[in-house]
């Protein structure tokens, strides 16, 4: 069935029966405001329990609450755990919002703390220090690589070309992009013999900007990071795309200077492990792409508007890309 | 003597004598790129010292230096010593270089750093905490105002703009200028009736921009300061400009949620001082405006080919303005 077909006949099920499951999963601050825009689009809020009537629309994060939906929105941009789940013939879209700019905007101030040392003069003033020696300098590289050129790859590239980087973009196919200096292809599988073009010891900056998906999973190898030299890594994505152990080995040889990880492996990350105790590494507990009612809502309406002219929706996921 | 008129008289006194003194206050990692430069334009260096015969041009940050040169250069962007004690026919310039862009650099770094948390997330690193509660927000307010509209002003106001802050300058003609949304006249005494039109309650962002002179002595006053509401205060031009028990006060009474301050009324800032004490503070030992050996080169190469043309180099400073 051709994703044309599912959308036409998604618009005419919406017509017949204007029903939105609101999932128990979703936030409670969301509610109310999700709620309210349903209303102001004619839609029957049905409740979060799955009954024997099944909603048209479910919109929840987890896959118990989305059966029997023709259309599932997930209210955050991850749908790792929505995708597989879901037959072939649903529509899953998801909220992106403000998110991008919003990430773009954490990978600046990590990549700014980094480089004005902002960590060393906070403690200094903790501790009444003025020391003006070894202040920070211009970096006397400006290469920075993105991985994965979606819409955050995209914001993250935009923004850092303001501080005049020259910002190559790794993507799957290689196709040029416009806020990326250049785009490289990134292969199937881990080759960095693929990066044939990257000057890899001209790069001050790597930002990982991946979805979660099979192919994603441990894709930045110790191959990879090979390539570069003393790099500060960033990563925005999901942690499957790079083990702890490769990482803190990169550290450990000076291919890797310093990482801000704002996902990890595991999360929440366990007090045990072992990047807590690496000076060079610096977490944050995934709250780079908070999501707003208002993203959540603003991204429902304009699927929704799309679905009733018979669009796919923009914010549609590939269910077997999984992004 | 018109402004012209002395161009003109130098340009004849550097083609009789063209000698440069190079100040022993001068430091000695400028001294060989200065020395390289000069010869490279055909200059006579003619040693540190004051002697019976005075050089044309003298490169110091220091009056004694610049005893009886036509032309003083200050390798820094800084000229508050020099300048009162220069005789009115003596040419002053200074290195200003890609001073400006660093300096709105490290305004960009910690506006965001304070926005973002890093402090917060570097200390829970340190102690293996996971603490996703009251993750960093967009601001509700995304006025930023820019005290002082020179050439760093300038630079803060366009690299703000690019965060979407609606960015006023305060300057004491109120000239309007290309970066700034607004500019309001400052007045030449403080007079917070004189900020008629800026919406002080809606700045996130104040930025003091100023160089030391007996005019901005002091011109951030309490009064000033009452007209915001928990800004987030960033003084990188001179510390004269805000009186540190003003600036206390200003954060007691909650006018200021937090003061970035790369200047200090004392420098350095002594362990005693009460800035040290606030969290609300952080202090940079004035880091922010490092100027390299290639800045300085270049400063003085664009001079010296304005005067041997006849023109007022644009690094020029007015001697009774101070800047």
């Amino acid at each position: 069935m051709s994703a044309e077909h599912t959308t036409a006949d998604l618009a005419e099920a919406l017509r017949i029966s204007p029903t939105v499951r609101l999932g128990d999963d979703v936030e409670p601050g969301w509610r109310d405001a999700i709620a309210a825009w349903a209303r102001s689009r004619d839609l029957e809020i049905t409740g979060p329990e799955v009954t024997g009537r099944a909603a048209t629309l479910a919109i929840t994060t987890t896959p118990g609450n989305a059966a029997g939906a023709a259309w599932v929105h997930s209210p955050y941009a991850g749908v790792e755990h929505l995708a597989p789940a879901l037959p072939g013939h649903v529509l899953l879209t998801r909220t992106t919002g403000t998110m991008p700019q919003r990430i773009a905007e954490y990978v600046l101030a990590w990549v700014l703390a980094e480089r004005w040392q902002t960590a060393r003069y906070v403690a200094d003033s903790a501790s009444a220090t003025w020391d003006p020696s070894d202040p920070p300098a211009p970096p006397g590289r400006n290469g920075t690589v993105v991985v994965g050129t979606g819409a955050m790859g995209t914001a993250i590239a935009r923004t850092l070309a303001t501080l005049g980087h020259h910002v190559t973009g790794l993507s799957r196919s290689g196709r040029p992009d416009a806020p990326f200096d250049a785009v490289l292809p990134l292969g199937g599988t881990p080759d960095p013999s693929a990066l044939d073009g990257l000057d890899g010891p001209g790069v001050d900056v790597l930002v990982l900007a991946l979805p979660h998906t099979p192919q994603t999973t441990g894709l930045i190898t110790p191959e990879f990071l090979r390539a570069f030299d003393g790099v500060h890594l960033v990563n925005i994505g999901r942690g499957s795309a790079v083990r702890t152990d490769t990482l803190l080995d990169a550290i450990a040889t000076g291919h890797v200077r310093h990482a801000t990880l704002d996902v990890t492996e595991e999360e929440p990350l366990g007090p045990s492990s072992p990047l807590w105790r690496r000076p060079e590494v610096t977490i944050t507990p995934h709250v780079s792409g908070l999501t707003l009612p208002s993203d959540v809502v603003a991204g429902l309406d304009a699927a929704l508007s799309q679905v009733r002219a018979g669009v796919r929706p923009t914010s549609a996921v590939a269910l077997d890309r999984g992004y």
